[in-house]
């Protein structure tokens, strides 16, 4: 199936009345970056750049495609004549997938003519604005919980095919595994999963359940334990699986509390390998609230993959030069009071002092065409590019696997991470992190 | 595609499990509900069951889902020739798409043995959490917006494939048109759009851009007025086309002083016809706020398809009911405090009174196979079956496509809501509107 119709009506208006106008072959860049982060967010994580490069490779316009748009009584036969042959010839550079974002990061920069580039926007905008919202607080939540491993388990929650996706964005940051299979099959992503409350409920007694579960599954299994009194069901699943039961989980109430007194009862058991998993409603807060806990692990849903109240990332895709009717490039923005954009193409690099943390993300102006003048640092700081090009003139530069690509992503993020202040491995509200400088001046500060 | 891999994979594992206990095949139901609102809304709007029909229709494991299955290590042959046979045999009865639902409205109700029941709990809560999560804040727009048209717009804020389902919430509450194309495709929706500052920005001149536009589209054409002055845009937009511009667009800034500012210029200069679209991080308190302005018509993107905060409906899939030992059904509840589940097989009812206006939600015990009571009425009420069978023994008995199961649900949602009492009329925060009572006894009050 092409990719094509996840798009805005608009993108195509906009390419026929240029065509019309003769300047839909001009020479375009377009960025992509966010106004802002959700108050409270130190930074954001960049994902879905992978998917994009998926995307836009089935990105044309087949003979159903052209059939329905022929229907809609907007475009001539030339338009779609254009359509029909149309793929992506532009370039596009990108920071990597993993890295982290700031307010303004020009996070994706396509150069192409306007025809080729406009028509992008909506899917571009689509995976980048879903997938980098999961991620952004995927991360949080794995710094909350200080090494101790984490599921993904939202995919209840989210549209069917959205939930592969924050599987995956979840894998990046850290989340060691899904409950969902898909993502398990299209991603290699680790799957896991025992039982739910329906699945005790089911048989005439917890006992039954318990034993139905540990002679399907194995002593290892994990054991839900809440269905009816904690205890009690601790007690009875140790019986049934022995002092080598793989853990149980508490998926309701108080967790701390629970977890505390089932640890006790567990140790008293000699069940001391046992370990507690906590599910129900976590965030990053309740992780970080839950450091002290004798919990050994969390399955987290919702409040993953509705990307924590901030289900979209506010990624923009501006055009910011274009080719003037004298052929030079010339930077262009909108100049409305509460929605400008900074005109011209960037190039961003994060700044790094000599102990090798993060001190600036510096975004300068670099016009297409123009070499890349080297910059001049200070003694004691050096850069590190951000942008990496991923498709040249319609060839794809990046030819891993998802599976590949998601591995590069996770080393990426812990490596841009591992650039922060310690201040950010909480996974609490502050401030941006980062600031970021639009002069190569502030780099002296 | 089949869908049968969009699912949590502890659902396999328990069936196995269930399957080599022999508890398997016990007859249970299965129910969907919410167990609260979020706060302020007054009501919810039960979308996506439209699509749950279609999905099931897909819920089987071909040769390649089998061989990812079998790859896992987890399961046997047995059960993996089981799933390659698996049709959902059951019934499912639900709740009309475009009703209202407050917190306990078992608006789905699957009859089935627990592995053909248990096995559908992801993808069908996936489906309704995402789609009713669109609708119920769709509909508040679209009481806000006082009868003035509204076009969904927020592709480019969700997942793409999501973004298909967003459009088609969002036309089910009333929205007349969409912007993305596949959303028109595949659910015949009208799509529109017209042009973005990107288009502006490509021309040497404001009115370079708006000509294009016009020549391309035709002077009925919606032109975007902000990139730089809007007082010069509309008077330039206007000589271009003429008294009989269509629409213009204000896209930034405070719209209710733009819009008031614009409709006088329009005037002026002869342009009475000329509309005035908003857009702009629209919801249904801005369009609400935004009432005394005259402003004819509103598109909405990223608070509709992100579910205004709630993008999640918080829907579970609880069984409720299981076959004992004895063959005897058995009504069945987590005890946990803080979620637990009102056991036993529901019906339920919209209670009205003389006046046609909707006074409760009732719901009362129904086991299953059990004969439907006829309820004795106090006199002057009425009520209304809120359950509607939609697969008996496994065939759909729904046999529209979903362009008419969306007008459909229109129907159903401008009918639930003509119940209510105006105070909903605003689309602004309230008390949850009707009460859900749990016995016959409440009708009399």
């Amino acid at each position: 199936m092409t990719k094509s119709l996840y798009t805005d009506l608009y993108e195509l208006t906009m390419m026929q009345a240029a065509r019309r106008a003769g300047t839909a072959d001009r020479r375009c860049t377009f960025e992509v970056f966010t106004r802002s982060l959700p108050e409270g967010r130190r930074y954001g994580v960049f994902t879905g750049i992978g998917r994009v490069l998926d995307a836009l490779a089935d990105f044309r316009f087949d003979e159903r495609d052209i059939d329905h748009l022929a229907s809609l009584d907007l475009f001539d036969d030339d338009f779609l004549a254009f359509l029909a042959d149309y793929r992506f010839t532009g370039s596009l550079s990108a920071y990597r997938e993993g890295e982290l974002f700031f307010p303004n990061s020009p996070v994706v920069r396509v150069d192409a003519t306007f025809e080729q580039g406009v028509v992008l926007e909506t899917l571009i905008l689509s995976i980048l604005n879903h997938d980098s919202a999961i991620s952004s607080v995927g991360s949080r939540m794995k710094l909350a919980a200080a090494g101790r491993p984490l599921i993904e388990m939202g995919s209840r929650r989210v549209h069917e095919e959205a939930a592969v996706a924050c599987a995956r964005s979840a894998a990046i940051v850290g989340f060691g595994a899904t409950s969902n299979i898909e993502a398990g099959r299209r991603y290699g992503i680790p799957t896991v999963g025992t039982s739910a409350h329906a699945f005790t409920l089911l048989f005439d007694s917890e006992a039954d359940a318990f034993r139905a579960q540990i002679d399907s599954l194995g002593a290892g299994t994990s054991v839900l334990v809440d269905t009816y009194d904690i205890r009690e069901a601790v007690r009875t699943a140790v019986e049934i699986a022995g002092r080598d039961m793989g853990a149980v989980r508490l998926d309701s109430g108080d967790l701390a509390a629970a977890a505390r007194e089932v640890r006790a009862q567990l140790d008293e058991l000699g069940a001391t390998g046992t370990q507690i998993t906590a599910t129900s409603d976590l965030d990053e807060y309740r992780v970080f609230e839950l450091r002290e806990a004798p919990i050994d692990g969390y399955g987290i849903g919702t409040r993953l993959v509705t990307g924590g109240d901030h289900p979209a990332q506010g990624f923009v895709y501006k055009l910011v030069e274009r080719e003037g009717e004298d052929g030079t490039m010339v930077p262009v923005a909108k100049k409305s009071a509460d929605k400008a954009t900074i005109a011209g193409r960037k190039r961003a690099y994060r700044v790094l002092g000599a102990d090798g943390r993060a001190t600036h993300e510096l975004i300068l102006p670099h016009q297409s065409g123009a070499e890349e003048d080297t910059l001049i640092l200070p003694p004691g700081k050096q850069v590190r590019p951000l942008h990496v090009t991923l498709i040249d003139q319609g060839r794809c530069l990046d030819e891993l696997g998802q599976q590949e690509r998601i591995q590069r992503a996770r080393q990426v993020h812990d490596a841009a991470i591992a650039e922060l202040d310690d201040s950010v491995l909480s996974g609490q509200d502050g401030e941006v992190i980062l600031p970021v400088v639009l002069s190569a001046d502030a780099v002296t500060d």
